[in-house]
């Protein structure tokens, strides 16, 4: 709210307000069409509610905080209050409602699935381990078994929130816990059904911003993609038309490097004007040990990821749901299947065909409002070098 | 869906079918009224979609699970397949829809915190150590330095979201790890208004409850709790009418023994027919250092917990919002306070007046769906001798 004062109508002495006060303030409220909100309320008294001890180290007032990005994350708790800064987290809660607003509304049963858990998702080294009285534990890689133990309960399920992974590489494309959108359902056809559900959720939750969050896309000036339908490739066939079009050695025929992610959407984006692109059928090597392999094609997966602007901001697939399948291939990469008994239990009794992805809110808001680095879009993120604030 | 075979009209054999395969069937739909849908279908034809490989362990399609809670957790995956249990956590999943359409109304921002944290909020010994690339961090107890925090930016503020207590008592009240309802709004005037909102909330979400989710709460027969107002009692005054009323000799004059609570919510059920007390005004020493202290009697906090069917649901209060009195507090407690500087950085900058509220939703789950142990109404509880599934 615009406030105005001046020594004509204001009852008090300037100086005695500060920057970052905690206020009452009574006032004329007056027609202003300079005004952004249109009025301007002009400033007859004040009551103090709190006062700041000092003042703010970085300047929060301007229409971007000029900082470096340390600076920025490591006065967080002030650099926040800048308006531009609001607004990347008042949109991300934004997406938020509309996902959520998408999943009630096809019948999705949220649910809240344990973060300290017995064994990981995903395996490999990147895992938090946890003294749990005396017990070895880890902090959640995804909810991946209790979304898929969860489709033989509610068919369709989903969950919003914190996964936990220990990679030790500090890029721009990391952090070491972000908020993870997850879905999984039950008697679909194909993986496409999940790419399907994901193009109308994305294109509905963007509307959805576009009625309730204008004024903070417009103070962003945040660049929102249109689309009724998106793009997919098939991942080798991405990998050739990268290799093609910009004269490149492929060295890497397992996955891409995320140079590659970029330069596929630089070409997709030309091809067909679609900010996002669907990328099929990875290698069976490269994904988890649940994805389901392609029927005709056992050394790919029935997977995709979603690529945006150039990141990767969802994994998902197929899974495997028959019991002997499973315990298959976990034998054939060599794992402890007593190990993994409590979520084979629901394999082994019976579970529909089922999919279903992960998406990264961070890197997605990150995307869509042009950052190059996912902390921006992070509330108060964690790396290698950040525990704090 | 109520099904028929018959081998008067079914094309196929009945040993064909067994419990907890995947189908799809085809078949003629009939009205029926002795049906609880009102139709069923003449099964023609089936195709099967996944075949469990070994009959359920625990009988899961009677009305209810005939089991021990440790089956009945031991077997998750599975019980949770059985129509009561599917219930409870739809209901509970419809309680966080009613939460968060009743915050987003009140303009309430949802945030993300981090999980992982470098001091605790509530402090003691029961917080989870975890090895972060070297360095001590912690699980977080609850998101209370973010959500003040976070009132510096958007002035009111919610998150539904996994907290960890690493407390060894293995209680039927306890879990290690539980979803925390937390919100925090500034510019109140008291306690007594974040009271008033918690009052509201409630009796709005049950509404919400009774429109959509009818089915699943007649199906648990639950006991819906009616009231417009919540009675309020101040601790040391609650503790008196206990003593007199139940002639019992008052041991513990800082906090309610768990036999208390239910003592104290029978009588205010009794005296004014309402479900929930709130009980105010508890004793400085046992409330965190954040909490502020009632101005007319110092060594009682502004500070209120809500009881809800003998059980403790909620903690709320004022915090202290000035950056002197909190810092005093602090030293006078023997805290460092170079170790919550982040954390202090809003105060230091100016933060208004504000409070708010932290509320269990397996507890408030379990009591109203009338469960003596929380454990019922958590999906995959945690505690000091179960971490699977």
């Amino acid at each position: 709210m615009q406030c105005v004062y001046s020594a004509d109508f204001s009852q008090f002495e300037l100086a005695g307000l500060k920057d970052n006060m905690g206020v009452v303030i009574s006032g004329e409220v007056i027609k202003d069409d300079r005004s952004r909100t249109g009025i301007e309320v002009r400033l007859l008294s004040f009551e103090c509610l709190s006062v700041p001890v000092e003042e703010t180290p970085v300047v929060i007032n301007n229409k971007d905080v000029i900082a470096t990005l340390d600076t920025l994350l490591d006065y967080r708790p002030i650099t926040l209050r800048n308006a531009k800064e609001r607004a990347i987290f008042q949109i991300q809660a934004g997406l938020c409602r509309g996902f959520r607003r998408f999943l009630d509304e096809h019948k999705f049963t949220e649910i809240h699935s344990p973060k300290i858990v017995f064994s990981g998702a995903e395996g490999g080294a990147n895992i938090f381990k946890l003294d749990y009285f005396g017990k070895e534990a880890y902090l959640t890689q995804s909810p991946q078994f209790y979304k898929q133990i969860m489709v033989g309960i509610y068919e369709r399920v989903y969950e919003i929130a914190p996964v936990f992974r220990a990679e030790k590489h500090d890029t721009s494309r990391h952090v070491n816990e972000y908020t993870s959108v997850d879905l999984e359902m039950g008697f679909i056809q194909s993986f496409y059904d999940i790419m399907k559900l994901e193009t109308l959720m994305l294109s509905q939750t963007l509307d959805f911003l576009r009625e309730h969050y204008g004024e903070e896309l417009s103070l962003l000036r945040v660049d929102m993609p249109s689309f009724t339908e998106i793009p997919a490739v098939k991942f080798l066939e991405a990998k050739e038309m990268i290799c093609k079009t910009y004269n490149r050695k492929i060295t890497d025929f397992e996955d891409f490097e995320p140079e590659e992610e970029k330069l596929l959407s630089d070409l997709i984006k030309k091809q067909t004007g679609c900010d996002f692109v669907f990328v099929t059928h990875f290698k069976s090597s490269k994904r988890p040990f649940y994805a389901k392999d392609s029927s005709k094609k056992p050394e790919l997966t029935d997977s995709f990821d979603l690529l945006f602007r150039g990141m990767e901001i969802t994994t998902g697939g197929l899974r495997i749901h028959d019991y002997n399948e499973q315990v298959a291939k976990m034998q054939m990469r060599g794992m402890n299947i007593e190990a993994f008994s409590s979520y084979l239990m629901a394999h082994k009794y019976g579970l529909p065909p089922h999919g279903g992805l992960g998406l990264g809110l961070e890197r997605f808001t990150a995307k869509l409002l042009g950052f190059q680095n996912v902390r921006h879009a992070t509330l108060f993120p964690r790396d290698i070098v950040r525990l704090e604030p």
